[in-house]
C-alpha cells in the first residue's frame, strides 16, 4: 500500500520530528527514527513500523514498486524531518529493541560472556561506533549508566551501522551495583580502563567471562565505578597524547579480548 | 603587545575565514587555523604565528595578561571565523609542519620504523583520530595519498589533539611507488588491511620495521595499492558487521604492532 503526505503541517510529520529530536518522545513511544538507504535495507523487518520515502527514492532505488507499506513524502518534508543536510530519501520509524539483564550475558551460540560497560559516554558518534565495534568483537551485551547519551539519537543510530538491532544493551540506574553483581553472581571479571594504578591491558586474562568498563570522554571513570571493578587496565601509550578517543580505547580493549579468545 | 580588531570587514578577518575554509589558501600560505583553549595551550610555540582571542578569554583564562602578542577580537567576529557553533574564545594561525620522506622512518630515539599509510581517506574526523592514535601507538610517520582529505581541515586538526605537530607526515602523488620503495629501499614490511585473501592481523610480524596500509572508508584499498603491499591482513570479525570504521581498524592494527614490540 502506498500513502501520500504532501503537507508539512500533517500531525504525523510533527511526530516524526519529535521522534528525531527528543529522547523523551522516543521513550514514550518506544520507537526511533532510522535514516538512509543502508539502514533501511539492513534493519530486520520485524523492527520496521513505518516507512517514509520520496517518489524519487521509490523510482530510483526500488524500481517504482514497494514490497512493503510505505508513505510517500515530498523532498521538502523529507528535508524537514531528516537529521542530515542531504537526506537520502528514505526514513523509517523503528521499534526499540528491548532486553533483560540476562540477555547481556550471551547464550550458548555466542559462548563466553564479553561485555562492554559504559559510564556516562556523552558523544553520540562515539556510542554508535562502540556498538558497531562491539558487535564485530563478539560482545554479548552492552551495559550503560543512565547518564550515558541516548542510544536512539539519530547520530548514534547511524554510527552503529545497524548493530543497534543485534547487540543486546541495557541502561541501568545503578551501574556500580551492577558491576559488583556481574562479578559476584555471574563470575565476570570486570576490567576498568584507567590510566592510574593499572596494568597493561594485554596482561589481563580475557579468555574467561569478562567485561571492559569505559568512562566519560573528558573525565574518565568515577572512583566509585573504577573501585568496583575486578582490576584496572591501561593501554600503554607513546608520544605526548594524554588519552585515546573513548571509542578507540574500547575497540582496542575489545579486540584484545577477541584475540585472546581466538588464541586460547 | 595587544592589538584590537573590531570590524568584521577587516581584511585580516577575511583571510582567517579563507584559511579556515579553503585548503588552497592554507597551502599557499603554508598556514592553518587552530581553535580552542586546549590546542592553543598544547601547540609548540614555534608553530604559533598569530593569536586571536576575545576580551573574555583573556580575562577569564589568562587573568587579563598575555605573555605573547595577541589580537583581541569581538565575540561576533570570533563566531564568524570559528568552525564551531560555540567558539571557546581563542583561535590562532599556525605554521604548517613540513617533513621529508626520511622523517617518516623515525630516528634512533624512536627506533624501529612503524608507519601508517593512508589511501584516499575522506572523513576529516577519521584522519584526525588516526593521527592522534598513531602518535599514541608510537608511529614514526604517516604517509598519505594526494587524494586523502586535507590534514589541515579544522575538523581534522581538532581531532588530532595536537598530534599534528608531533607526528611526521607526507602527502605523495605516487602512493604505489612509495609502497614499493619502502619495501625495497627501506626494508619495511607493508601490511595492507584487506578483507579478502588475507591472514589475521595478529599473525603478521610487527616486531621489525613495518607499515599498515588503510584504504578509503567506503571502498577500501585500490587493487594497485593492495597488490603493492608485502602481505594482506584482516581483523577477524563476528556478527553481521561488514567492516570497522577506518580509524578504528587503523587503531587496532597499530596497537597490535605496539603490543608485539613491547613483548619482543
Amino acid at each position: 500500500m502506498i500513502e501520500k503526505i504532501t503537507s508539512a503541517t500533517n500531525p504525523r510529520i510533527k511526530r516524526l520530528t519529535a521522534l528525531r529530536k527528543k529522547a523523551k518522545s522516543r521513550r514514550e513511544e518506544q520507537a526511533f527514527i532510522i535514516e538512509g538507504e543502508r539502514l533501511y535495507r539492513d534493519t530486520p523487518r520485524e523492527f520496521l513500523k513505518e516507512i517514509y520515502m520520496t517518489e524519487e527514492f521509490l523510482e530510483q532505488k526500488l524500481g517504482g514498486a514497494a514490497q512493503e507499506n510505505i508513505t510517500i513524502i515530498t523532498p521538502q518534508i523529507m528535508q524537514k524531518i531528516s537529521d542530515t543536510d542531504t537526506p537520502q530519501g528514505v526514513l523509517c520509524v523503528a521499534k526499540m529493541p528491548s532486553y533483560d539483564r540476562e540477555d547481556l550475558l550471551g547464550d550458548e551460540k555466542k559462548g563466553n560472556p564479553l561485555l562492554l560497560i559504559l559510564e556516562n559516554i556523552q558523544d553520540p558518534g562515539n556510542l554508535g561506533t562502540m556498538m558497531r565495534t562491539a558487535e564485530a568483537a563478539g560482545v554479548t551485551g552492552v551495559l550503560m549508566s543512565r547518564d550515558t547519551v541516548d542510544l536512539f539519537n539519530p547520530k548514534t543510530v547511524r554510527a552503529t551501522m545497524s548493530a543497534i538491532f543485534r547487540v543486546p544493551f541495557l541502561y541501568t540506574d545503578d551501574l556500580v551495583g551492577e558491576i559488583k553483581r556481574l562479578q559476584t553472581e555471574n563470575g565476570i571479571a570486570v576490567y576498568a580502563a584507567h590510566l592510574r594504578a593499572s596494568k597493561p591491558y594485554d596482561e589481563a586474562d580475557c579468555t574467561g567471562a569478562c567485561a571492559f568498563l569505559i568512562g566519560n570522554e573528558g573525565n574518565g571513570l568515577t572512583d566509585e565505578a573504577a573501585d568496583a571493578a575486578t582490576a584496572r587496565v591501561h593501554i600503554p601509550m607513546q608520544g605526548n597524547i594524554e588519552s585515546l578517543n573513548a571509542a578507540m580505547a574500547a575497540g582496542i580493549l575489545l579486540f584484545e579480548g577477541a584475540r585472546q579468545r581466538r588464541k586460547s
